[in-house]
């Protein structure tokens, strides 16, 4: 099995313009931003690219830019999770034809879907292309139980699986499926606040959306606490988890990635399509540069 | 304000043909179905509707079909929610031009947006017609709590508010929506389980999914009830909860819908899209006989 | 079946004097005024008589006093639940030597105890004596789901098995329990916020909390409406959910109850146990009248 | 403030005689075992030691017993934690002539407690003893959310405060109160499931159940952890975690730690008071020693 799916990979803000679409150049900028900063990989059109509030066409667009703009210079994994299966089928095919190194999809969204339900879209789209498939467990939306043995036994039958990206602060039941799979699934976890801590369940990378603006501090930090650090993974695991907690409990998310991304990068990442970012209350430069800095600090 | 939002509206099914497309002719037969039953209204492209796997211009074409079919003989609201925004406003102002007597949009989906940011959404949807708007409060994916004092004061402030859709099994909250709002809103309760005993909260109608196959005797059941018949309202509850149940734990809620349509009206709803009904168990026709007249019977 | 477990029952509030002892006097008070209220029988040491911060002793004390004042004018129940089986099982003997009419016993607490240690622990103080016993369900604590048949099954089978206690908002568990278990249960309604919803999922009583304050009212608005006044229902229920969320909403419920018992009834039920009421604040006495007579009043 | 809580801390087994009572002198052994082993401290009388089915005077006889055999060898941290703040407060007392190096409490039990009330039930226990006071947050049976710098603050105005046992597989907020506490609190991680991740979130120490069985190896995976092999802390914790699974999943857990006490230190802790332990499944002697080895093994 590939080893490349490990490191820090920001699951990729989308920009937008003025006018609400795409931002195609800036996609482009930070596509190049990433690769510059050497980071693991990307992850496009997930939770954090706003996948749920863009049209299949307005996805393939977006992949197609960032493919392009990677160039084979970072692996690129798209997220192709749908409320419709042919939806999420239609996006892998695509995504396999426009030259992504794998595909992600989280479960089904929504309604109450059983565990059968889930399992046979799981199977539509792994078997729909032959890359590596990385189911997306996202905690608070699932509608299913993971980590039992059951479960990793169906997970391992699913057509072209490699792995997960598991979104959840509970890191038992990470742990368990790294046990319970070993060296047959790659697992890479989606809850920045336990970035480093999911290293000791078996995370070979992390995939989250603050890795779009602190990705360089959050691969070193990450490094060093895998290479036997531990110390400096803890200091650096307290100073990410308040800022996290500030941005959360600030209620304007978005507006502070979007102010950041322009104070830290240059880029204009734009407002994302409502209802997020929605009756935001603004964050002035400085709290803004302050935070950032807190993370980037190396104290 | 008009009192025409009661009695028993079921929540509208999609019927599908072979190809996945909208079943233009049987949604058709459906409409007059409902009409000649003479039940309370019709909830269109809701989640039974199966709104998160239709496009926007599908979701146009269901509701103009609907509309023009039942040709103002019986009331029909159609479900605007969606992921974003500005489909809701889309879907809103179309559903007005179509001709609907008003317009209803479920919280937004899948992140976890703030009170104000599902506030800003109610805003832009209840300002975008002059329809009436029912808030569509589904306690298993809100991502808010309601039943405070702040939370009505701020939903009366929302433009053409006329009433909330209110599917939760816990009926404390809804009574005290009713209890603080008076004769300012019209609820509807969303929950089929609790049907008879949300009149005991204000409720002065219902919509749900099983009012699709047992509407006719829902209706009379709660007609019952409200005029003081609490035995047979008991009994047919009883009953009703018994059948859901059934349906429910079978895991295969979708294929008896199906089946039961199909033996009971013949007609032919298809399939819904995947992941809906995915990996089901098949229901024999005679186990959906029975199912059907445990509750349609007069014990 | 014996049908005397109907109406309205208080969970008897546990008088305490100003030394933290039980205020036996006091208890006989109460035990009197809900006799001559016409109450339908008394639930002692549960919940609302806080029985977590009794001893055993302390328990049958109690339980003694009130079966002695009671007099036969009016059937008790006592509540013998318990952490440790063992105090559970004496508490059942004591009450039966005493002369109560049944026991009941909340779910095994704090732990995550399985189904069948649940079952077990029932099945020690069913057969523990020849009383009818209630097995007393409270959601926000139990360790297990209730409501599939296998639950009903098992819970027929325990010994001397009469019925249950159901504290749930949510009332769709509590009608398939009526469903599957028909007129072997006696089912009796613990959340006092849907005390009539509950009559429509075969509740034949209520035992609750404020019914130490507003019993009357209570047995009247519940009484007319399962004789079929379904506006006489609604329009109390609306008054009494207000009536609860303020007092909940408070924070200082057992401030109001001892004032309100104060000011109704000339009784002195004394401070808590703490932690129970502790850091509570205080109603001014305009206040708690205000709340008295919102519920007691006829509109 | 003392560095002394740290390391691995078993939440000491009550070891029970045939006839239900204490077994005096198998917890003086298991206290020898533990100091013998190195361990960190004793954790007495808390969930584990089935404090919950014990009476105040059970209580105060085990934490005098494991006092007098510890005999300085080993720090001792006591649970006082009750129903009843009043019981609370005398077990403090107790526990300080004693000889005790710490008391901790639980949040109180049962009842929805408010913050307030929390906040003065440890305000009573702190300051009724000159020691250390760690606050036990019990993420299971926790009334009120921690995690805020609001709680923070309340935290360190309490009297005698010097830390935290947090029970939670959720490490987000373990690593939010270190961060907004810095040196002025204590922490240990009362999860074993997550006992090397809580490194990195700033405990120093662990306490839980299954240090009773695997204390040295804990001790040693955590020590190595810590000093910077996260190699050998992630290939254990899978260990643990697996083990610690198949425990719980077997929902037989006093059973096995029963056996696997008696098979690996000829210690006989009995049988708990039921419901603990009640209508469990037997272990077999090979599959307890499969799973002891699974964990003590140095693959």
């Amino acid at each position: 099995m590939s080893s490349r799916f490990g490191g820090i990979w920001p699951a990729m803000l989308t920009p937008l313009g003025e006018d609400g679409r795409v931002a195609l150049t800036v996609l482009e900028q930070l596509t190049e931003l990433f690769v510059s900063q050497g980071l693991g990989g990307l992850y496009v059109t997930g939770s954090t690219g706003q996948w749920p509030l863009f049209t299949v066409e307005e996805r393939c667009l977006v992949v197609e830019r960032v493919i392009r703009s990677a160039a084979g210079r970072i692996p690129v994994m798209v997220h192709v999770g749908a409320a419709a299966t042919a939806d999420a089928v239609t996006l892998a095919r695509h995504a396999e034809r426009a030259g992504a190194h794998a595909v992600s999809a989280v479960t089904p969204i929504y309604y109450a879907h059983s565990a059968d339900a889930v399992f046979e879209y799981y199977r539509e789209i792994g078997s729909a292309t032959s890359l590596p498939f990385f189911v997306y467990h996202l905690s608070s939306v699932s509608p299913i139980a993971i980590g039992s043995r059951e479960y990793t036994q169906r997970l391992l039958a699913v057509s072209n699986i490699a792995g997960m990206k598991i979104t959840d602060r509970d890191l038992y039941t990470f742990g368990l499926i790294k046990a319970f799979t070993g060296d047959r699934l790659q697992l890479l976890s989606g809850a920045d606040e336990v970035m480093c801590q999911a290293i000791l369940c078996g995370a070979q990378g992390a995939i989250g959306t603050f890795y779009n603006l602190w990705g360089p501090a959050c691969q070193r930090a990450r490094a060093a606490c895998a290479a036997g650090d531990v110390n400096a993974g803890q200091a650096f695991m307290l100073r990410f988890q308040c800022a996290i907690a500030a941005v959360l409990s600030s209620g304007s998310i978005w507006t502070f990635l979007r102010a950041a991304m322009r104070l830290k990068y240059g880029l204009e990442i734009g407002k994302p399509r409502p209802p997020l970012g929605a009756a935001e209350c603004p964050w002035t430069d400085e709290d803004v540069r302050q935070l950032i800095e807190q993370v980037d600090s190396n104290p």
